[in-house]
């Protein structure tokens, strides 16, 4: 398929190799910062585009990979009367903020991280799929199969639901990885020690639920280990707030 | 070595095993519990024992893996004037509580989970060592060099911190998955959807340090989607609670 890139971030870089390797052609790259569209339009064999108005009106798919609150004002300024499909990539954006511009929408949401620093194997990334009409479902449906084994129907509530639910287990994930950096560096200690740690539990919870593999203090109920943990933290009172509150939600 | 195994959870199992593995004997294990000492005795080609004050007086280490709060009380039961050596395996457990029941004394403590759900590779478990004095550090460390690559010293303070750090990183972790989990059950989504981004989450903390990897709405401050996460858990005051304190700690 010939298609438009509209973005130049994590999601369209990722995205657009994902469309190149899968054998379609990524006509155009937009970005309204020319160097950006330009960096990823020279490994895409892209043409630049830095006003969305003289996109291409040729294409099959227009995907919009932008941040959030971008995404109505780039629909809103691409030609009128598209034939092609407009799709975004967000989790937590309904698709008919594009119907007032396109007759034919979707959404195409990769639900897994994506930052420059590390490559991601698209085949395995769940695709959520929400379209305008059963006949765009089907041809957004086709490509997005052209990238992953997991292709599967997402209304707009549960793509949010889904969204959520990443930012729970992978962005908050991070965070209290870093929390942990953060106290061992304190203490002259090395992140190195708990990394095995951490790839244990994310591995344990690719063959179990993990409310059935929930280990440690809380879920023990040991109160004493909990208040020492506390009283450790009293200097970080935000901190110290946060394992009491996630301390109750697991013993709870 | 000949060593006493006291308990028999999942630490005591997976250091058992992990012992033996590495040629030790264990020639005793003890539990309270007749029928739980009895399985991993049978295991571990050991003798039952449910006295504390009955363990053989030979042994060069007596191992207390127990829940924190039992320690001292076994301890306390060991027979009198014991040559060898008596070590906790607890995180949040000062050394100094064995110190009136016996003269050598310290705190092997192996910084992973353990699950009877899941075998652990022990040689690359970080094995924190703390000893009442310096002969009785070298001959704990050099027991635990049969065990695991990487084995160091550590002060109960610092121990303190690698074990709250751990709680962060594995223990609420895991609750952060199992609020992803619950969050998808209740749209009818399977948790298969996001276990990709679990691993690749925890995979990207082995390379990177985590405040450098970070993404999601609360990093780029990108307060619209916030809002709507907020208003779609507002129906659980504590997810929602939560969900503003860490968003709040990554922007900050």
């Amino acid at each position: 398929m010939d298609i438009v890139l509209l973005g130049s971030g994590n999601v369209a870089t990722h995205l657009g190799h994902a469309l190149r390797g899968a054998q379609h052609r990524i006509v155009q790259v937009y970005s309204p910062t020319e160097t950006h569209a330009k960096t990823l339009a020279d490994q895409l064999a892209a043409e630049v585009v830095t006003d969305v108005s003289s996109v291409t009106a040729d294409a099959a798919v227009y995907l919009i990979a932008i941040k959030d609150e971008a995404i109505e004002e780039v629909a809103s300024r691409l030609p009128e009367g598209l034939p092609g499909i407009v799709a975004h990539t967000a989790g937590s954006v309904d698709q008919a903020i594009l119907a007032s511009y396109v007759a034919r929408y979707g959404v195409i949401y990769p639900v897994q991280t994506f930052s420059k620093a590390k490559e991601v194997d698209f085949s395995s990334v769940p695709l959520a799929i929400e379209a305008s009409d059963k006949r765009t479902y089907e041809e957004l449906a086709r490509l997005a199969g052209t990238l992953s084994t997991r292709v599967f129907a997402c209304g707009s509530i549960q793509r949010l639901a889904l969204h959520v639910a990443a930012v729970f287990a992978c962005n908050f994930t991070n965070h209290l990885y870093a929390i942990g950096a953060d106290i061992l560096k304190a203490q002259g200690l090395d992140f190195e020690l708990i990394r095995p740690l951490i790839l244990e539990t994310a591995e344990k919870a690719m063959k179990h639920q993990p409310k059935d593999v929930q280990t440690g203090p809380a879920i023990r109920n040991d109160q004493r280990t909990i208040q020492k943990h506390l009283a450790f933290l009293a200097t970080n009172t935000d901190r110290e707030a946060l394992y009491a509150l996630v301390s109750r939600l697991i013993s709870g």
